[in-house]
């Protein structure tokens, strides 16, 4: 299996390290064979090349089945003009491979449900699915200019019917391999990309007669998510509602550091990353937690290899990891045995041989 | 002063009712005296002249020196089209008053802080006032349409560099009478009109240099409302980012009902409003809870009439009542005194007396 890092900056080159140790073994364990190859992207590949995202690591992408990807960005980088910036390599890449569906699933640990801001009734038992669109509205739409000699701006919200109709697919089956709730969440009242959006679910709905299907405004959702979490299965929005609303969701559970991420399309090619930033202030200390990055690695084998027991593996011994009471810095626990980003890996690697 | 009331629908009779007894008492204590003009907008104006906005309430609204609008909206009315909606009433009333400018105060009652979805020591001390940029941006941009045969569909964000300046001068006023610091929120990162926003702030910061000012990117914001409510103060963003945020951020306290908002241009006219919607389940009950709307006849005084001191007196009385123990069903208090509409309203009254 074909797979390229991107470690990319920040603490994303210490926890792209755990990923690869943790598929090592796993291969090792189910005599499979992974072929790693390293790219530059981001703060790393201007610092190197001069651009976020160098044809090389484009082309190099384009042939992989899978692409893992640490994290990027930082203060150094932020002054750059915004089409030289780190984050036009990430949206650069997930535009060229055709990246459409990105997928955020939100678990509360019960080992962790203390450090969510959220109090243990409302939180606990949330399992959350979100899936956004990813190359489509705002952030491609055109016109994206500076009108009237500089004294104004505009962004453009554009959809296609077929863009609308892959990923409301895509949600519907997802909500079936879970509890069979589909939330769809648009500014319909408002929107005229949203009253599409909302006709596309309607009409997909008769193919999926065995989901529930709700709408919600995304005003309404953003007070949900808050308010019960433990309400969602799997929610569906377009792109900027879904950045918005995914980050919202993740740091209810507290444990931003553990979530994973998958970005993918219909033929299975993915790009899978933590969630997490690049952490410029612990980058280098080997305190980061690797566990969004690991349990990335999982939603790769899942979704690209098709390797649903080796997935289920790396997360149960994810799982039995946290009730051992190991814990990193970033999920301020008491008790247990703090660690840093080496033996949180170990760990994990010990409960899956 | 002349002062048009805009019940709307659902409990918005009800707690306009409220408003109207609260400032009657204001008027007496201090000998002022409010002409209320009552007009219908909403479901109720569907209802009634088969259009949310009757031209009847617009020219009243735009002679008038202050507006009340209960709330809009309910299930009876969703299924008609889209600009027949009674949605459409409430955008189309701030457009036409120019009021680009929405006041979204929210502050944890330490009364009520066990009502807080979040553990108290996040939510406890978080007193944000979030300005919503309310006359621009997705909300109002053309073209707003069906392309391709209907296969498609485009809104248009659009900012004059104008509407940006004068809601961070908005903005940056608010914050000046508060604890002088400012977030501003956007996604500069992608947008093109939040990178004209961002310029603006950056210009208008050397005119207020007492002012503290960060920016944040809008799925950030949406996380940190979550994590950290306590350290914001003011905060500003566009028409749609606002939507989300403001709702998100409304929930926190676990208190929706308690909210006030205010729309307001430069020369004082104002919309003055309750958080919180037009509740259809629980309508014509007795049930509502009053404060929101009482508490944003106090943000009009405030505003649109330069009362601070009767304002203040009406905002001191609410505390006083809610200390006292009265509360209302949605405030889900155990113990103290579970009271309607009529009665809290009463024992707000008697505080100011
Ligand atoms: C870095 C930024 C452009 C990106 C986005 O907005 O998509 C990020 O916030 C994300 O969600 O992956
Ligand atoms: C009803 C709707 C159009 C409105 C908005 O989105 O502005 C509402 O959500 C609000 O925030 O007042």
């Amino acid at each position: 299996k074909q797979v390229v890092l991107l470690p990319g900056d920040g603490i994303g080159k210490e926890v792209m390290e755990s990923a690869k140790l943790v598929l090592n073994t796993v291969a090792t364990e189910y005599g499979h064979r992974f072929a790693f190859h390293e790219h530059a992207i981001g703060g790393d590949a201007i610092d190197r090349y001069g651009i976020p995202l160098p044809d090389d690591t484009i082309k190099a992408c384009q042939q992989a089945e899978a692409v893992l990807l640490g994290s990027v960005g930082g203060k150094k980088w932020d002054n750059l003009p915004a089409n030289k910036r780190p984050e036009k390599g990430l949206l650069g890449i997930r535009k060229q491979l055709g990246l459409f569906a990105n997928l955020r699933p939100i678990k509360s640990f019960p080992a962790l449900e203390h450090v969510s801001p959220l109090k243990q009734e409302v939180i606990s038992g949330s399992d959350i699915l979100i899936i956004r669109e990813l190359t489509g509205g705002l952030y491609f739409g055109q016109p994206s200019e500076r009108r009237e000699n500089g004294q104004a701006a505009v962004d453009t919200l554009y959809y296609q019917r077929y863009e609308i109709e892959r990923i409301i697919d895509k949600a519907f089956q997802s909500a079936r391999k879970r509890r069979k709730h589909l939330t769809s969440v648009d500014k319909a009242n408002v929107l005229e990309s949203s009253r599409l959006w909302r006709e596309v679910v309607e009409e997909k709905r008769q193919q999926y007669p065995d989901v529930t299907v709700d709408h919600l405004l995304v005003d309404a959702a953003a007070m949900k998510l808050v308010t019960s979490p433990d309400q969602f299965d799997v929610m569906v929005t377009e792109n900027l509602f879904g950045d918005i609303l995914s980050d919202e969701a993740s740091v209810l559970t507290g444990s931003l550091g553990m979530l994973p991420s998958a970005s993918v399309r219909s033929d299975g090619v993915g790009l899978y990353e933590p969630v997490h930033g690049s952490a410029p202030d612990i980058a280098g200390r080997g305190m980061a937690n690797p566990i969004g990055m690991i349990l990335s690695a999982a939603m790769m084998l899942r979704h690209s290899f098709n390797m649903e027991q080796e997935a289920a593996e790396i997360e149960s011994a994810v799982n039995d990891t946290l009730n051992e009471g190991y814990h990193t810095a970033d999920l301020n626990r008491e008790g247990g045995k703090l660690v840093g980003t080496a033996e949180m890996t170990e760990a994990v690697i010990e409960n899956i041989t």
